[in-house]
């Protein structure tokens, strides 16, 4: 069925990657990890399937980046910095290609190398259907100090990074010269990591819907807030698009696949905060301060605004 | 396109299964895993797809111990003891369906509970085509002491557990009452880990196939051996059919999915080895010991075996 063997396959296209003493050369059937002293391990796990998660039309290139990138935005949510990560590949026949092959590991290796993220182990296995690719990550926190989803308290202040609703735009309108970039290849905040360690009482990154993960974030704290369209960060481009056409709001709050960090701030910690926030390229977005039973709501000028949906449902 | 939500589907039908800390109730994006001191986490990664490595009519019970078992097996023949797992699961619509979760998560709780072996965390996503099974295991073993593949040398001996080709002759010969059991659900040698942590040069489990998965392990030795087919272990119901057919004899040698351990022996611990081993209900078989330089080979009634094939190929 093809030109490689198993073995010799994930010899040639992913041992690159797999620069850490913990993959053993990916030659064993298992990689074998050592955590230092007085840390803990953060571990999560995402799959993407052709025609759920990306088109087949997407670069082989891009697939890779996403797979790996949306796993890394997870662990930049948990405080976590990365530490490595093991790859399954279910592939269809047509993949068993070096045309496809050497984009895809090549982007992946240089990941890898950029996020400082190694290749630990995986496996690869042929499937009579789409291609799909499930990433587990590893990240390291220091014991006690993973950031939690479910922690965020009445009085905290809600923020959220960088800008909302370019990806879901890119898929409405797609394709989008504007949009692409961001629907293809998410951007994980890893350099909030440590400041949210410190400072955040709760985070989560938006995979699905800023709006619907405001909710689940906000639903274990028994509280919420209205958030002001006008207050939510956009790019230039997303800006233009919505200030010509409300209609798209809702595929902007709702739509998914931002990758930005959503986070909770003591009060008596926004200034100092807000010190170290403000040198971050991405920035950050203060969305209003969470009141104890309350809603989560939206407004557009003022006017409260009904959402039919909150987040992308994935089944 | 379902009556659950993910986070719903989760609560109702895993929580159950993940009784540990690390796995914070299911309810965060991320496990968070703490390791003792002195030990290191083995790490293990195998996908399962419908119509490739299971029947679309295997009952969902099998499928769910057959995903976790293989991965226990990776672990065992790693010397290590199981400590937890996440896991993805890409599922068709028609499996949104209680009637195939719930015998699925049942039989998956039962085996963690079973194994010790914990759910930590995961991904459920839907797709448009076969259900993919990725399970991310995770082991102990005390620093420095995973068994590795490479590592087997000229004069250990060569030993393997239980029995072989049960599960390809349930392939071959779908459906047979007599191998359905092994094909369907493997029985993972966890009772041999800390004995092959103690005692074993190398190891690895039997996937592929036993003859590939030698060539494999004794590649690594720049060894190899002549193994008599009389002294493979059999079942009672395999030695019966092969003794009618000899053309089986290919299929059992390398047909694969054994989860069996291949493991090699230092000849200065062979008897403590055995004086341990023996206690063990699967059995051990010693199957001869490594010639520097020489090939694998398997002869029949003294006469070499030809085999067109050594193991099963997933590409």
């Amino acid at each position: 069925m093809s030109i490689f063997s198993e073995d010799a396959l994930i010899q040639h296209y992913f041992t690159q990657a797999a620069n850490s003493p913990f993959a053993l050369g990916l030659q064993d059937d298992a990689a074998c990890m050592a955590i230092p002293n007085g840390f803990e391990l953060v571990i999560t796990c995402d799959t993407l399937v052709e025609g759920v998660h990306f088109f087949v039309s997407d670069p082989a290139a891009t697939i890779a980046q996403k797979a790996l990138r949306v796993n890394l935005s997870d662990l930049a949510a948990k405080g976590a910095q990365p530490y490595g990560f093991v790859l399954s590949l279910a592939m269809p026949v047509e993949c068993f290609d070096p045309a496809w092959l050497a984009p895809f590991s090549a982007a992946l290796c240089a990941d890898a190398q950029y996020f400082n993220c190694p290749l630990l182990g995986g496996d690869t296995v042929k499937t009579l259907g789409p291609f799909t690719i499930t990433i587990t990550a590893f990240g390291l926190v220091p014991q006690g100090k993973m950031v939690k989803r479910t922690t965020a308290k009445a009085g905290d202040i809600l923020y959220v990074s960088g800008t909302i609703g370019d990806a879901a735009l890119g898929l409405k309108l797609h394709p989008h010269p504007a949009f692409e970039p961001r629907r293809t290849i998410p951007q994980p905040r890893v350099e909030l990591a440590p400041i949210l360690q410190h400072y955040a009482t709760a985070a989560l990154d938006i995979s699905d819907g800023f709006a619907g993960d405001c909710m689940k974030m906000l639903a274990f704290a028994g509280a919420g807030l209205t958030i002001a369209c006008e207050d939510v960060p956009l790019s230039t481009a997303a800006r233009e698009m919505v200030m010509q056409d409300s209609q798209l709001w809702p595929t902007i709050l709702a739509g998914g696949d931002d990758y930005e960090l959503l986070f909770t701030i003591a009060p008596q910690h926004e200034a100092e905060f807000l010190a170290v926030a403000k040198q971050l390229p991405c920035g950050v977005q203060r969305l209003g301060v969470l009141l104890a039973g309350a809603p989560v709501q939206f407004t557009l000028h003022t006017t409260p605004l009904a959402l039919t949906r909150m987040s992308y449902s994935h089944l």
